[in-house]
């Protein structure tokens, strides 16, 4: 069973009524009810009003995947949390940002880079597969329309992805690197770019099925690491090796 | 000074008076012109109806960057001249394969995949630099504009670039990873899509500014290599070390 | 369950009985019985001196992962046979190329580069796990002790991997990329180092379970596809999706 | 001409009798006056006790590649410091960290992992070359002894590589990847393992070699530029497009 929690600031939909039409329930609850339909993954939620943010150690201790999804408060994010996410993803813990998410400290202290773009709301995106025999794109069509979606446009200033699985092409005449997967430490990060908060595509069928293969991609394979700092050796592996 | 051969089959402009009146004497020449405007770099051209493809040992012996392009009679290059080039990039020299040289025989078995793609002609383009500081993409703007230009989309089958570059929006909707670098031996591949022949692309300056770019970064810095192949180590590195 | 065939020459253990004493039934047979006691596998052989080097279109057909030995008859596996299996991997078939299998046709097609390296034999081995979290290395210690091994040297003339995830420590003073994925068309390609003819190395139970790991890594998720080429887009996505 | 800064705590050289011995004008002076002979480059130095670590903006903004080596007391740089170089070098002034650099705070923070790795002092080190047409390895040979060298073993946990260039063997049974190369934003990084501060490391010529060349790659081929964020793109390329 793959233990996912879904974060979400929460703010978008209690301030907005255009995006409570959308997403009544809240983003992060829209997100938990698809993946909970999986026989295999089990999926909680958090929040920025939460204490610490409803990550606390013992809920990310409890966490496989974590999915992040942040737009206007990144700064509301204290570092203490953001820190204990991190350390968390290079001991093993799988990591899913999505759209906006690009700018959360969390994805920027993993990436080193800006990870500057441009932006243009109530575009149309089509989504494409570059690398359709990856784990993500399992079931995922050649593209996918999205009728409404906000632009994401090169450049992404993103280290160069480890493996590039989507494409984004938008009507407005730009590009973008839709879908990245990194290795960080001993966990895997995957971005994701379509979700904006007004637009229904965590509705969507296919990005459903994308984000559900993106969790079963990065959940860990092993007991998630706490970090060991570097050892001192003081008996060199060929010393071991003749005294056995 | 860096020598470029530049090759190409010379078939489409001598069919074609639509292709003729746009390249009058020739893509090879073309590109040749543009080429020897610059002071670090000489240029000649090689053609199919050359003996030996006009690509003999010699020729390429005296040849750091080899540029390619191809179409319509990929099969008439001889397996014995493919394997001289081959031999030649993975001792260093640079390879500039473009547009439909795609499906040539040396770009295929440098690559180790089919290189398949989707096509259509009689697109409109828009390149956008994804990878700003890279050599090739020096002083080039974040997009290139290219009224008409062929179509070629994802999914393109090749091994995950090295570096990526720059990237195709077309106006019928598709992608195109359009300009990719690889390493192969001692030698560097670079891959661009645009420049139909019927299109005038290759006298849009931008683009002669990224080929001038990939002329410079594929050149080898070092004497070009024979294959050496696998040798036998006799006397191992710690023997040699203990014995001096 | 994934279905893998061994392949091996055959012919070292048939012409020298010090490989005989080690590999009484073949490496291929050592190989299939410790794949073999595994529930999810299930292996079988082939070899040079069968028809096709057994490798027909219909046991292709029947194979999801393909592990490759061979050495001193590179060049007796007909260009048919080995057109097969690339088209095979390009597909989504996976493929282990074992030692001295670098320089088989298969491998250096798919690599595109000579996979010359260094060599001498009777040294001794320690195996580094670089990449902890990559399935490959699951169960994996630190590192693993080969008492006998060849040496297999830098510089390695491959591509630069996708990911890296052994490195070789030889005592006589040299390293090596010892275990190395790449992705070619829709298959994954892993080469591992180990595995010299007269050594016991498949008999290493830690030697096992990398070999067992990598068929579950490359074990393609869907059917394997045929070569469907280019195809000319006649319609647009932006015609159809206007048209809908 | 190029314009380096090498930075440098400068305590141990006064702390340690042994380490003045080796370098008694300091390990930046040392990398200072190797570099100060080639026709291209100028050099100057900073160290920990000058304001602001010798490192203000207007020592940043004169610097093209910075070079840096710490080792016992990486958090007495401020992290406004940090910030500051850490924006310069996604601008794209180059960064070369040296030897226990690697637990620095500004190459945990353009890497974004642990930087973890194993050590024992005293040991015996050879630095073989993976990849010999690499501008870093222009002039280097197959490989390179160091007597005497600070271990630094695998796993070392960063992100995979862009290029690795050097592996290092360690005759107490290691191994490394010594010389790695990333891209971050418009920055070039190196990480460049051998130097420990008792070793006469960086007198050998060919890694003043190796140190030079690095200089020469990771230098901006352009300005520096500013952090100008995410842009607003109120009119899109195709609008722009069809208005002209």
């Amino acid at each position: 069973m793959i233990k996912v929690t879904v974060w979400n600031e929460g703010l978008h939909e209690t301030l907005s009524t255009d995006v409570a039409a959308v997403y009544p329930k809240g983003i992060h609850n829209a997100i938990k009810d698809f993946l909970s339909s999986q026989p295999d993954i089990t999926a909680g939620t958090a929040t920025l009003k939460q204490k610490q943010c409803g990550l606390t150690q013992e809920v990310l201790d409890n966490t496989d995947v974590l999915i992040w999804w942040g737009h206007m408060a990144h700064n509301m994010v204290p570092d203490k949390v953001v820190n204990r996410v991190y350390e968390r993803v290079l001991g093993g813990m799988g990591l899913i940002v999505l759209h906006s998410g690009h700018y959360s400290k969390i994805f920027k202290k993993l990436m080193g880079t800006t990870c500057n773009l441009n932006w243009r709301e109530g575009d149309r995106e089509r989504l494409w597969t570059v690398n359709p025999s990856h784990p993500i794109a399992q079931g995922v069509p050649a593209y996918i329309n999205l009728d409404v979606e906000e632009m994401y446009g090169e450049r992404f200033d993103i280290p160069e992805p480890d493996e590039l699985v989507f494409l984004g092409w938008f009507a407005g005449g730009e590009v973008f690197r839709s879908g990245c997967c990194w290795q960080r430490g001993l966990g895997r990060v995957f971005y994701f770019q379509p979700g904006h908060e007004s637009n229904p595509t965590y509705r969507n069928e296919d990005i459903q099925r994308i984000i559900i293969n993106a969790v079963r991609w990065a959940a860990p394979q092993n007991p998630v690491q706490k970090d060991e700092g570097s050892p001192h050796v003081k008996q060199s592996p060929e010393e071991k090796y003749k005294a056995e």
